[in-house]
């Protein structure tokens, strides 16, 4: 259950109905949002009467909630979560599309990245300065000389900066510099970050794990939005399987399953998902045709010269031609763009 | 290595080029198809030079094909291939829709969706006589009595009928039945059945299996292709992962790299795939979005008192409204409908 | 629910029950065994109670059953099946041992292979004449030739002949030579071959399919024994996952699984569990070491030149070492050996 | 390529071979051990002639390696790591036993656990102090609390023990106390934390990542032993599958596979990898049998009150009974145990 607090509930209001809780045996987790206290329960064999917190004072609402996850579910909040990313948002009707280089390489190889996904209609410019790689041997991105080219990016295109945290030391750095902190798949259930993630000013663009179920998923979301940051969205980019054709299995299952489970935007990663660039124009007109929110698409000013992944990043001639069909898909589902 | 002979090539032409293949210390494999014979050569280490038979008599062609699959490859084959249904088609421009119930059941459950789903625009009617189940306590299947009442409702509605054959005992009585013969996902490497399909004059629908790589997919095609029945259409209907949250995860990847190995038609089927009948229409657009030239769909009158699938079937009024969703997606893929 | 009756109930009284269970709304399935025929009952919602058929002439026993599967769960029959094949068994305290060849390739290969396997301590030989093989391009076994070099080689040797039947059709003929009737994984759920193999009087070694879960793979059992052949023998030997460096991966959790929920004896595959020879002998001591009745493994006299699986194949001199190292697990698990 | 240089090796022989590799177009990785400094050579499309080193001052040895891991290889280093924690070891004859509850509860249920599985004979004893949780609201760890009942759980008993570190942040803290650091199964790709462990005294037990792949898990070590820190084990606790009826599917495989690959010690963990109390018995002998170094059990002395793992715990009586059984196995493989 969760008890949820009136904005102007007191700290009083909140410790009694803390109080209340403890007496029935059972655990509070207050979690404090922007705007109001809500306060989970956890620790209940079997359901309990909304009616035991309903009359307090502050109380707004007593929820009953089926799932573990609490604060993403549509059962909590049923209308859409819309981040507001300084005027372009992630989330609601338009279809947010984030593009850009894997990593970040150069100055001119991000400039030159940037201005092309800016003129194809992108709104959000990614590129990693941290990259999670499997080897050590392998380049490991660029640092905070990374995050500079970007925020240099951001300045001249006035595209919104998203870029990977891949740990609590960095973070503050990372979140300083980014309009969104992406978390990588490798660190979804990177708990320690996550909680941090709860305390930092900025949006997050929550990755999937390879082996994540879609309910582990959203209960790392659960941990973010617990720990006090409720701009979070959720991208899918391909799980593993016993396929190897593919680089990873884009589940797009995951979109209206997403969709019907939490208020949270869904955000579908498709150079990730199929890994292969002939194919992720078909993968992201499919997402979006799923019900997806936004995209993330890699793309290279020379996809044969990129330092990682350029097996999967398009050309800007190629994330040009991609726009125009998600355009149309974007019409074909409803969806302003 | 492939030797397409000429459509006049006689039977000494062909044994030459046998000849030539085994003094090279190589095996020929001959398939003879409806309209002229091909000969695949297996055993080489390296390429073969195609000059060791182009000039012999009766060859039209040698190709070197660097998969393992042969007659089903774009190599072989680069225009799409296009299965003429007495007049409906699957595979070209237009969508090919299929619904229906899982299984038959009886005279008015199954004409009661027939009528349904002609008239919200489905060109095929589905329905099982013949049942894979995993439990030998469940619903087999009505068999003959199953057959008749699908060729009563091609009768009165003028769709053609998709059903499925579990094994090679009963092929001969569906396939004068079917329009279309299906095969299971369980039956995909059902060897010894795979090639009687070979010699039976129905199209075939070849289904996924839920462990299986596109590649192998492709291979079993290649055994009814081999085999003499070159009618053959592919069926994504959801690979097994370790997600449970949906029934089985919709591998749509799968649809460009198909589109990209082979020349023959790929259909998806969003109800196995994803399980849950509120999902099944996000996905159908997704599988058109990505380029899928057909879809199967489960179809009931009353779903939940359906003796199979009744949680993935849509009722009429969903699939009419489904079929509106994906009338509008073809068209924005460039798809008449 | 599960109604056993006894060994001496008349049709009349078999009848009755079933008349009892359709007069609750119920439906019946009665299963002939050899001695006896036990009636299962679906569609309840809740338990029934038993006490509404022990009072019934001919009824044995009426047991509840919270598995799916019945016939073959620990619930309904308590103690270990030992299969008895002319003289040596699969199950019980002795370990099996099968070894062989995975394709009959000729008589002096099989001759030798069936000789050094007798002299390490095997007392089945596997051997395949029908082969399932992903290609159609691919050796596809000797047939009936390959039957008739089994029989000779169980003639000089006294070893009993396990090999694979593909399909219903040559299920007669592979019956006839055979002692032991293999199932391939590809055919775990070919349902039609499944209910034939109820109808032989010959055991089955059932191999898992390769992404079959344990329960659906005991239902498969329960499909042979519901028809009448109790003698099944189940053979784990290995799974599907996203691990390549291995052929498949040995789900050895699957042995005190199986030991726990049902009676029938358990066997491990190690040679298709891993795939690559240096493995085999430690997979095959794993295997013991986790409770299995028996092991199948690849052995040829020349793996280099095996038509299929060499690279899986022990030699003579390999598998001869391996019996060593399994005697001594087998003695420390407490096996004679 | 690797280039080992001698232990008396001058950083101007160093800085002499990193200048050759760039004037070759190449790119060096100095990689500084304890006693040696070796320099792994990237960007290389072939095969490198050692000659090209091998006469260099302080060179001792370079090597072809043809895995993407260089210092965890064998063909690096052949003989096993024995890695020596205060006078007992991880490697080497000896199998290793680590046990011990999943969470360090209190300081009666660790003390009361320490003792049972040191009189069973256990050398090691594990405990969560920190504990990583699919939910927010579940308990989440004693922290420091805990490390100081684990300090006086060895003072006690003398058993070394084993800790999970979570992050970066508490991994001086968890270093401090810990005999060996627990990397957690989630946090195998945590690069930055990786990358601290190469900087610790401590020996590391890397989990493996329930869908990485075993060279993925090579390429984690690599991160931790080219980053400094040599002592690091390996254990195997399960991987992710279709299989639900098990928490993990513990694969086995990997044992001989890891000894061939590696030079390192090689754990299993069968109370994670099955999850089910019954069956970790049978897990734990098959992983002795298939060539494993050591195991990691959880006991608990009441396991239904546990607050985490309590259905896969075995109590203080189980724990004992499976020493026995893994002693006889260990004997059978010619291990002392």
């Amino acid at each position: 259950m969760l008890v949820v607090m009136k904005p102007h509930a007191t700290p009083a209001d909140v410790a009694a109905v803390e109080a209340k809780i403890r007496s029935l045996g059972l655990v509070p987790h207050s979690i404090s949002g922007a705007q109001r206290v809500a306060i989970g329960i956890t620790g209940n064999k079997g359901a309990l009467d909304p009616a035991l917190f309903e009359g307090m004072p502050g109380v707004r609402d007593a929820i009953r909630v089926s799932q573990p996850f609490k604060l993403v579910s549509r059962e909590v909040k049923a209308e859409d979560t819309v981040i507001d990313v300084g005027g372009v948002s992630i989330g609601g009707a338009r279809i947010a599309v984030v593009a850009g280089p894997c990593s970040v390489e150069s100055r001119e190889q991000l400039l030159e990245a940037a201005r092309a996904v800016k003129q194809a209609g992108a709104t959000f410019l990614r590129g990693g300065a941290y990259k999670p790689r499997t080897s050590p041997y392998e380049f490991q991105g660029l640092a905070e000389e990374g995050l500079k080219l970007l925020a240099l990016a951001r300045e001249e295109t006035g595209l919104k900066v998203v870029t990977e945290a891949m740990d609590a030391e960095t973070l503050p750095l990372v979140a300083e510099y980014a309009d969104v902190v992406q978390i990588g798949a490798r660190n979804m259930q990177n708990f320690s970050l996550l909680k941090r993630l709860g305390t930092i000013g900025k949006p997050v663009l929550l990755k999937r794990g390879p082996s994540a179920t879609v309910r582990e998923w959203l209960m790392a979301a659960e941990y973010v939005v617990s720990h006090g940051n409720a701009r979070v969205a959720l991208c899918e980019r391909g799980i593993r399987t016993f396929e190897t054709a593919t680089r990873n299995t884009l589940d797009l299952n995951a979109v209206p399953l997403l969709k019907s489970l939490t208020h949270l935007p869904v955000v579908v990663d498709p150079s990730h998902g199929v890994g292969l660039r002939a194919f992720v124009p078909a993968m992201a007109r499919a997402g979006i045709a799923a019900g997806a929110d936004g995209l993330i698409v890699e793309v290279h000013p020379c996809p044969e010269r990129a330092l990682s992944d350029g097996q999967q990043s398009l050309t800007p001639a190629e994330f040009a031609s991609l726009m125009e069909q998600v355009r149309v898909i974007a019409g074909a589902v409803g969806r302003p763009f």
